[in-house]
Formats: C-alpha cells, structure tokens, sequence
C-alpha cells in the first residue's frame, strides 16, 4: 500500500461516472464541480479517464459542461480513440460489439461492403441493451472464423450504477465470448491497462509516483492506478460496495466520502 | 484413454441434438432412428441424456417420437427435473433466467407473489432470446442480493449447432454471471455432472465400465462420461469441430461418422 501523503501532487486522475455525476442522473455530485474548479485553481494537472463507452466522448463532453465542469476535449480520455489508434496501428478489421450511438465513431475503420473483408477482431464496448443473444451470437460466430481470435475490451468493468441501480458492464460478456471461443485473446483498452493511465499522466508531464486517481471502482480505477505506481483513491459514491473495505489484494490509499472531501484533504 | 472395445456393452447413453437429429431440423439425422431400435433389439438399455433446457421435457418427447424414435418419458435424462429435485431438496428459491417455454415446469417452486420471498439461487438455462441485457440485469442483481450467491447451471455447453448455424448455450452466459459477482458458486445440473450420468444409468441397472456415451459435445458428453468411468464416443455430427481430434486432455474413446455407424461396430 501506498501511503497517502507519500510525495506531493501534481496530477489527478478522475473517473467521471460515479465520481463527478452518479450514473444516469443528469446533476452533479455535490462538490464535485467545485472540487474540479479548486484542483486546477491550485496549478495541480486534472484528466478525466474513463471506461465510458456507451456515448461518444463528444456527448460526454458536452454533458460535463452542461453540469458545470470546465473540461475541454484534451483532458478527457476514454477507451474509444485508444481502441481506434491500436485498429489503425494493427490494420485490424472490426465485428463491433457496442452501443449503436458509438458505432459511428468506428464507422471509418470498417471495411466497404464489396469486397467483403472478414473481420479480424471483435470490439466490444458498453453495448447496453444491444448485448442481445442475436448480437451475442454474431460476435460469438465472428471469433469461431479467425485463426488468431482477438478481443479488444473497451475497458474490464464487471458493473456500474446506473439510474439507481447496478447493473453489467462490459467485462462480464466479454468474458462469456472469452469462454465460448477456445484460444481467444482479451486485449483490454482502457482502464485498469497501465498504457491507459500513463498516456493521461503523460499529456501532463507527470510522473506516477506524483499522481493520485480518484474512482468508484476497486479493481479498474484503485487496483489499476496501484498497479502502474499511481496512488488510488476510493470513493463512496456510485458502485462503491462496502465488502470492497476489506478486500484481500487491493488496498486504497484511501477512502473519501466523496470528491470535494478528498480534495479538501488534498489541498488542505 | 478407455479402449473402445475393454469390455461389453450393456448400456448406451445418447445425447440428443446433434446426435439424433441436427439443432433446430425437424427431421433424424439418417440412420438414426434405426440404430436406436437396433440398440434396443439387442437388449442393449439405452437412455437419452441430453442438457436441452430450451423445451419441456414433454415437448422433446413428442418431438423425438413425432420423428419415428421409439422412447418413453422415464428414457429421457434432461436437467429441468434434476434441477427441480435440487430446489426441492434444499429448499432453494429460484430467480429463472431460463426460456420462457420451460418457466412453467418450475412454477410450483416460485414462491407465492406475497409476502416476496427474496431468491436463495438462480437458475440458468437455455433461456436463447431470453438473454437480454435486462434479464442478465436481473439475474445479476438476484445474486447480488444473496449472502451465498448461487447459480444452478443447466448444463455446461459452451455452443451448439442450430439450424446449421453455431449458436452460443448457457455456459458463457452463466461465466458471465459468475464473473460479475464475487463469491458466486455455480453448480452444473446436467452433463458433465456425474451425478447426471450415474443416475441415468443406475435406471437401467448398468454399471459405468459397462457403458458408453455417444454424443457431439467434446467436453459435456466424452469428456463428461470419461471423468465418471464410461466409454465416450464423439461424433462427427452435430456441432462437431475438428480441432476436437487433437485435444489436449479429452481423447474420446472413438470418433464416429454418426450414430448408425458407431451402433454397426458396436453390434457387429
């Protein structure tokens, strides 16, 4: 465990659902602007990172801002450009598996209709009801057709709150497809993925060691941030689930009641 | 490996999709109808031992006998009664995330509309368009919500062949259930069960070295009966996959080219 006040700090990382707004609500956390609004005032680096697939980061943007948060669109990271630069980078062709209001962003990675190019890995991102047993099945049967099947997870969530209530994320039917394909592969973008928070950290000139995460998730944001040398921060807000205090590998540097008390700790 | 022809056979235990007719076809696959009346002849017992959840065991019956096979209702070996016997026994509440043809064959167990009782287990099985992201919800939240989360699987296919098309069975679904909640014990009530094999051939007073098991599913049917002491036959029928030959830990005890075939060399 990494001690709280080990080093000064020079860059926070934020989860944005559950941290900054819960879920489905359309208001923020109280605090949660403000909280923002003091970080940056105080000359301490701030990127959103966050597993967020069902919007394009665009909407998500504009939501933030609708709130009160001062974002702009190079301080929010999200698993969907990550996953574009590796399919660009790779020439892979992708079956998507993912909400239909971000289908467009992938849009110019697809093949032409003629030639048909068979597609060399599934991308699956939070689906929300398009995880249907058809889609499921069509993703399934894309895998069972590559030599070397590959799965790009946008993120490794098992669930979140949403409107009230948890509800799935996308790593449980990743792992289904997981389990029916023999030798599939899962290549996680997004968190926990250490090239997902060091790219953030780096478009802040800060180094691990001198960063802090914020989230409402034990294993994605804490144990990921842990992970790669960065201090994690768990919130009681959103998914936060109380068995989590007492969880047997992963340890929160701490434990805030919400954003704006951790900041005050922070800057206080 | 179990040598095909170590001992006589006295029973034989048939799985039933891919083996006596092809997923979702109205027709036997050729030769089939013969080999079982063949089998029978011979004095040969001969039970159905299927993980088909997706029909009321009724359904199939008439099924099977409207395509000319001569079988009885006390033949057929289908996970909906044994799992019924398991909530009986244990006084178990089932949440059902199972077709909706099949939820009246578990009716008599749900607990009266009021007072609520809370669900002590979930019951999956071959729920097909049932597996939705609001009925994964669901399930997901019932086992939330237990202080010993289970899930009764029926059966532990991975996939299976369905009018001529691969289609994905209830294990990834269930894997994914299991994933999503820590702690979530999951028990098989079906193939590769021994219990399930045992007791089918216990109803003909037949002893496992005395057995063989003739099915398409590599892991549930051959790698099932050999864990349990009988002979397992893989087929090449059904949703049979070459990789199969080559497997790492399950060498059937003979591939066949479909059923008629293996009861030739059998009685011949």
């Amino acid at each position: 465990m990494m001690a709280w006040c080990s080093q000064p700090v020079r860059g926070v990382l934020l989860d944005i659902t559950g941290v900054l707004y819960e879920g489905g609500s359309t208001v923020p956390i109280p605090g949660s602007v403000e909280a923002v609004e003091r970080l940056k005032a105080s000359g301490i680096g701030v990127r959103l990172v966050t597993n967020e697939t069902s919007v394009p980061v665009g909407h998500l943007l504009k939501k933030l801002q609708g709130m009160g948060f001062k974002v702009q669109d190079k301080e929010v990271f999200s698993p969907i450009p990550a996953a574009i630069r590796v399919l660009q980078e790779r020439g892979l062709v992708p079956h998507l598996l993912v909400n239909r209001m971000v289908e467009g962003e992938f849009a110019p990675l697809l093949p032409p209709a003629a030639p048909p190019a068979p597609p060399s890995c599934v991308v699956v991102g939070d689906a929300d009801q398009a995880f249907n047993f058809d889609n499921m099945n069509k993703a399934f049967r894309a895998l069972k057709g590559m030599a070397d099947p590959v799965i790009l997870s946008l993120g490794a969530g098992k669930f979140y709150r949403h409107h009230g209530e948890l509800q799935l994320d996308v790593a449980p039917f990743v792992k289904a497809l997981e389990w029916a394909v023999s030798g599939a592969k899962v290549e996680v973008v997004g968190k926990p993925s250490p090239n997902f928070f060091l790219s953030a950290l780096s478009s802040m000139g800060v180094k691990p060691e001198e960063a802090v995460m914020v989230g409402d998730d034990l294993e994605g944001d804490v144990g990921g941030a842990l992970g790669c040398g960065v201090r994690g921060v768990l919130l009681r807000t959103g998914k936060f689930t109380p068995a989590w205090e007492n969880h047997p590998t992963i340890t929160p540097s701490l434990i805030g009641v919400n954003l704006g008390e951790v900041v005050d700790e922070l800057l206080g």
